[in-house]
């Protein structure tokens, strides 16, 4: 086993430009949402080297309605689809879902970047470019892991699944659709941007829309009216009080450095018209975090009962209740216990090759691994080579030696958990 | 003089038909800004057979660009005529100013409107459709008042000088132009919508935008940026405090009804993109009302001295500034002393025609009495036959009723303030 660990970590290493290859060729592909079968043709043509069995299917939007989890504000998954290879095993070993997603989120403002979104150009050994580090960097070091045990000649007991989906940064329906579809593994690791930190724990969110109202008037006479951005102030502390409230409850030792495990936040607002006017409506959207025990469903509540309060110090609100609306996307929370096999083994795969021990947190946003676990009921873990700090911004990138670590760590854990088989 | 006051009486009863159809015409003319040519024309007309000396011109520009008073979004007011028509008196009384704007605001969502807005249309004694209440139907009142006095043949003393302006509803570049002119006189009269009150005193009022500062962050690790919106919470808070501050120390016991005297207002905010992310910039915008006493620059200057004071509560406020900027409209404020001879006169003719005493107040709102009073150092009464309360809303309209009243207080105001000569 020592010389296999060498002969893989020697194979990776001779094969990085490789890689760095095909990790420009996946980022040159603007793969927004509705533009991801041009990548997703790459990594169909990967697997067919690989000599992996391949599906290829559109998610069915009928299919994926049914699921109280699916979110999404396309009409049709037309064109947009998601790929699976399976590493069939020998059998006799545990089986392991290896993820990603290759829908990137739009550059946004193309004056804040240096070069092209899509150039891949590498600089100073990192590879640069939109979906770099979130996630198609990650997306490489899984086929790296599988290709090197290929390369090798090792059988495994157990089945590898890689996955490569769509619509994770809406809400994770590619991964639903898999989920859906049957495809069901004894664990499951999704290199996300985690700066090579392990997130057992994974913070859930929703969208939520506020609408506060007033009374307008003149300005001059304000009194005469009831200001709604003076109401949205009352509803701004409020929300800060629930934040705080739930957040004491939070005890995990995992969240011991976070200053607010779950936030809510206000992430817009937009009220009254005219200066001289009396603001008759505020609107407010946001985010509110949701603890890897929680269910969605009871987080509504606890927010929406929070809001009914208000009426309790301020009359206004008993006739002038705050709307509230469930709008956009949700990711649900994932968590998988702290003594679960697959921790213990990616983490002992860490240490060989980073030769230290890894940091294990509690992950600040959510990730297609609330479906796989609290849907699919696969134990997931998350951990990435990709910079947690440039994902969605300007000039994101990816350290290249990072990701290469990860293939390797990755192969390892691939080895441990699924089990080499006798030849 | 019991004897004219009565034929006064009987005059205007007779011809309240006559104003009537003179309003609908007023109304039926829409003058929002740029288009007050046609309600002009009309108004000269009616000078004209009222045998008053005319003066139409177009404001000069580069004339009220010199005065620190001058407001204005426009360009140029071509096209848009000031109308003044003087009735000489024969020496030895006091003049009097007779002012009224013909600019209206726009009708703003038709919907809201039962009938056209600029229909005219009378229903239950009242003339209905925008303008007519601010202040065509003051107008009226001023043009009945003079005719009475003409057709009675009454020689006035001291001349009168009615003045048709516009722009009044974006801060009073028509009568600005008045007084930059030479329009001077011993007193002056604005029937703006008062509800018959009698306002000695008028509310100033500024524009002011502030822009607010935070830092962009992820809504998971909210922490990790700045909230722009609760640092508008923390802005909004000091902006309560200084309108109490500023209100408390106001004595004058014409504001002893008003709740606030001066209130400031946030008619507006605006913020933050992502409800994931955490806002990075919020801007409000609102009114500042200026007290009769006070100077619009002191004003100013306490309101941004106000705004320094934040970094002694919050450190994030030393390096990260509100900006503060004085934009669109501002209205002078204006006063004239409690015991001022015009003040006594007009309350007096109130009581005869009304039976009761007057209500007088202090204004909520400005008008071009700020500029008559403190551009021109003329005292100006604001009093008038509109409705408060629909002055710039959808179904304006004014009571016939009123307007007649208006006029007859008026008549005997002016007969009184300018004195009769010896015929």
């Amino acid at each position: 086993m020592r010389h296999l660990k060498e002969r893989i970590h020697e194979w990776l290493n001779e094969h990085q430009q490789e890689a760095v290859q095909l990790l420009q060729r996946f980022v040159q592909e603007a793969s927004v949402q509705g533009e991801e079968k041009y990548v997703q043709a790459i990594v169909i043509e990967k697997l067919r080297q690989l000599r992996l069995e391949i599906d290829i299917w559109e998610p069915d939007m009928k299919e994926l309605q049914k699921s109280e989890a699916f979110v999404s504000a396309r009409t049709t998954f037309r064109d947009s689809p998601n790929v699976v290879g399976v590493l069939k095993g020998k059998g006799g070993g545990r089986s392991l879902i290896l993820n990603g997603h290759v829908d990137v989120v739009p550059p946004g403002d193309l004056n804040h970047w240096k070069e092209d979104p899509y150039s891949g150009v590498v600089k100073n050994g990192n590879i640069y470019g939109r979906g770099s580090t979130d996630m198609k960097g990650g997306n490489v070091a899984l086929l790296l892991a599988i290709q090197v045990i290929q390369e090798l000649g090792i059988n495994l007991k157990g089945d590898v699944i890689f996955q490569s989906v769509i619509e994770e940064e809406s809400g994770g329906a590619g991964t639903l659709a898999c989920v859906l579809k049957g495809y069901k593994a004894d664990g499951a690791i999704i290199p996300e941007p985690t700066n090579m930190k392990i997130f057992p724990n994974q913070q859930g969110s929703m969208w939520f829309r506020m609408t506060v109202h007033g009374c307008s008037a003149h300005g001059g006479t304000r009194y005469e009216g009831v200001s709604a951005i003076e109401k949205a102030v009352t509803v701004i502390k409020q929300i800060q009080q629930l934040e705080k409230e739930r957040n004491n409850r939070i005890t995990d030792p995992l969240y011991s450095r976070i200053p607010i495990p779950v936030p809510i936040n206000i992430g817009n607002i937009k009220g009254g018209t005219w200066p001289s006017s009396v603001a008759d409506e505020v609107v407010m959207e946001g985010r509110i975090g949701v603890a890897p025990h929680e269910k969605m469903k009871s987080v509504r509540q606890e927010l929406e009962n929070w809001l009914c309060k208000l009426e309790e110090q301020d009359d206004w609100f008993k006739d002038h209740p705050v709307k509230i609306e469930w709008f956009g996307a949700h990711w649900l929370p994932g968590e998988i216990e702290l003594d679960h096999p697959l921790l213990s083994s990616l983490s002992t795969c860490f240490e060989h090759v980073v030769q230290k021990p890894p940091t294990i947190e509690a992950s600040p946003w959510g990730t297609d691994g609330g479906i796989l676990s609290q849907v699919g009921d696969i134990p997931t873990v998350v951990f990435g080579p990709g910079v947690t700090e440039v994902a969605h911004f300007p000039n994101e990138y990816i350290p290249i030696q990072k990701m290469m670590e990860a293939a390797e760590i990755i192969a390892l854990t691939v080895i441990d958990w699924c089990g080499i088989a006798e030849s």
